[in-house]
């Protein structure tokens, strides 16, 4: 059989399952999500053995092993696991919300009601937390899901998957509304990309180049996640102590993440003083920096910033500065380089500060706080799918609400046109 | 210079134009969409000379000639237009509508807001008045847009644009708000495909054909619009005077567009009568019946219909017709050939129209009357950019809103993480 072929069989049977999601309510959603919070816990001993498995193998054969960390679960992350699926349960439901109604002067009552996507496909890279993570919020949202994580964590999220539907289907919830994909071939990720009819909407969560690929082959709708080149500005109004505890931190409180910061932009008027004082404290903190012509005059040991530099997302203790005229020479620089994710303004003139907001093209702009704040919990929005960097359907941190789509019901009495 | 590089010249253009319209007022919009009607108006002549030599050239040069009622325009249309912009500038402006917004217990204030997509793509075959109703509707909703028409109407295409940006730019529009591709080629819709970081997104509007290259193609995404294969199901419970009139109506009113029905799904209880009376209304109206085993024996003036059939936009006076065992029969039926356009049930039974309603995966679900209800004016939403039967982002008749996303403004105090 063809990988393709048996991607598709699989693809089949999420969307049979998916028709009937849709008719399942809230109480056995939530009942099913805490049957599979329970039976992690329950069934420990078997996911820690498969788990133990393939990290002794990634020890042996992998030369990455700085990603080791991500691959390795232990009892306290299962109950993080189970913690996750027990507070999607408690998230509100999006489905069978009404947010518009009206009746037309025919008499045509016409609804229009959240409904779940159908199927989701999630393709994602080593950590099995995603693996619970997408198959709860695709389950809570209604969908069924069909998922493909990495290759090195293919024996644990296997197990995962066989936990999670198990305990699923005990309390209701229909076969294969949890498929995952055993296929570790990229091709694989192809087949997925290809399934128009039978697959709804894909979410890649990964790197740069896993994003780039799915967007390249795929004929079904992709959400994209998760790239950031985030920008902090820094006016010539900011109020300064502010703006160098608040880029400092976007830069090093978590370096690996897409919501830290990779450039930082000074408005000429108080470059010389401010930019020696955050090169100091970067320094202190082992960040490199790399800058324009202006910042290695004013701090040698700044290295040059090639044009590559501006758009790459480090990930990493590596931070770009360079000086601009002004708010508007800020922009420009940000709207190109930038992967409309999160950029910051610091000042207190509230007219610089408006202008940014409106003209800066990103998901999420923000005045005196940091880029970091970008991530569903912060927002109030509970356990997300991923951070949207595209306008179409979602952009910024994606909850519940992203997984799901809408539809017209229309009642009538015999009305023809 | 090659294609993709003058399309990626003239997208770079609409960009730059983008992001100064995102700062551009309501009433600047709305003067420009009144300068753009009135100039319509007042240049005519220059409209029809060129539409008149495309038309004598389109009637010595091609074989499709039943399209050439598409091409022509007159004074007539040409008010029309006029009055479609006048009638966009009356549309409530979605822009910077907020949605949501939240304090934080950090005490950030989140706001979400609605802002425009920033490019807009629009492919679309040979009727002139697309032109106009997509340049309104972009710039009604704050975008740029790049318009790629069909070759046979380049010079009026050309001429109307040319007319709406002088226009919109002497009431203060940016230049390049309305970029249109005079590149006839096909290799300009797959150029425009590939332009990931300048167009937003791409809206298809033609056959399926079109439709289909554009989804091979893209790596901006796709919003697809208007392939219709729409059903009827005549249920047990059904007032039967009601499905012969709804039924009769869908099919014949316009059978060219998108929401009339293809297909007409009998329940076995009632066939027998049923059948006979609609296929009788069908034939004096000159519709084609193509039906299952069971509608032939029936009725032996229906033709034997293939499996093509059932998944066929005929867009024409032709219509499958098949007997179901019940509801869920006609649901699985629809699931399996609908285009997740439109599809109605007429019945008086509640319980079997909320189960077609919530298991129907179709933008628009009807109970006891048309599908050719599905649009924009009919819906009250004023002008549409077409109807999307995908699930991301929009669904069923798109206005305005439908041009938009949203991006989150946060304000914070110095907050870090």
């Amino acid at each position: 059989m063809l990988i393709k072929d048996l991607i598709a069989e699989q693809a089949q049977l999420a969307k049979v399952a998916a028709l009937k999601m849709a008719g399942i309510t809230t109480e056995t959603k939530n009942a099913a999500l805490l049957a599979m919070a329970e039976s992690l816990e329950k069934r420990q001993d078997e996911i820690l053995a498969e788990n133990a498995a393939e990290v002794e193998y990634f020890k042996k054969n992998s030369s990455r092993l700085h990603m080791l960390d991500r691959l390795i679960l232990n009892p306290k992350r299962i109950k993080d696991m189970a913690e996750g699926l027990r507070q999607t349960a408690l998230l509100p439901d999006p489905i069978g919300h009404e947010d518009f109604h009206v009746t037309r002067p025919n008499g045509l009552k016409i609804r229009r009601v959240r409904v779940p996507f159908g199927v989701v496909g999630i393709i994602y890279e080593a950590r099995p937390n995603v693996t619970v993570d997408a198959a709860a919020l695709c389950l809570k949202s209604g969908n069924a899901c069909i998922l493909r994580g990495g290759s090195e964590a293919i024996r644990t999220n296997t197990k995962l998957t066989e936990i999670l539907n198990d305990a699923a289907i005990s309390v209701g919830i229909p076969e294969h509304a949890i498929e995952f994909i055993k296929i570790t071939d990229r091709d694989a990720i192809i087949a997925m990309c290809r399934l128009r009819k039978l697959i709804d909407v894909i979410i890649p969560r990964g790197g740069a180049g896993l994003i780039a690929r799915v967007v390249e082959h795929s004929v079904v709708p992709v959400i994209e996640t998760g790239t950031g080149v985030c920008h902090v500005y820094v006016d010539k109004k900011a109020n300064l102590e502010m703006a160098l505890k608040v880029a400092l931190s976007a830069k090093i409180s978590r370096p690996s993440v897409c919501n830290s910061m990779e450039t930082l932009l000074i408005h000429k008027y108080i470059a010389e003083t401010f930019l020696l004082d955050i090169a100091k404290l970067m320094f202190e903190n082992k960040v490199e920096l790399r800058g324009d012509k202006e910042c290695c005059r004013i701090c040698p040991e700044i290295k040059p910033a090639t044009e590559e530099n501006w758009s790459t997302e480090y990930n990493d203790l590596i931070c770009n500065v360079k000086i601009v005229d002004d708010v508007d020479a800020a922009i420009n620089h940000i709207n190109k380089y930038n992967t409309q994710h999160s950029d910051a303004i610091i000042t207190e003139d509230k007219a610089a500060a408006e202008k940014f907001q409106t003209l800066v093209d990103s998901a999420c702009v923000y005045v005196n706080t940091s880029t970091r704040f970008t991530d569903g919990f912060e927002f109030g929005f509970g356990a997300e799918i991923g951070i949207s960097t595209q306008k179409l359907h979602a952009r910024g941190p994606m909850g519940l609400e992203a997984l799901t789509t809408m539809k017209y019901l229309i009642e009538g009495n015999g009305q023809t046109r």
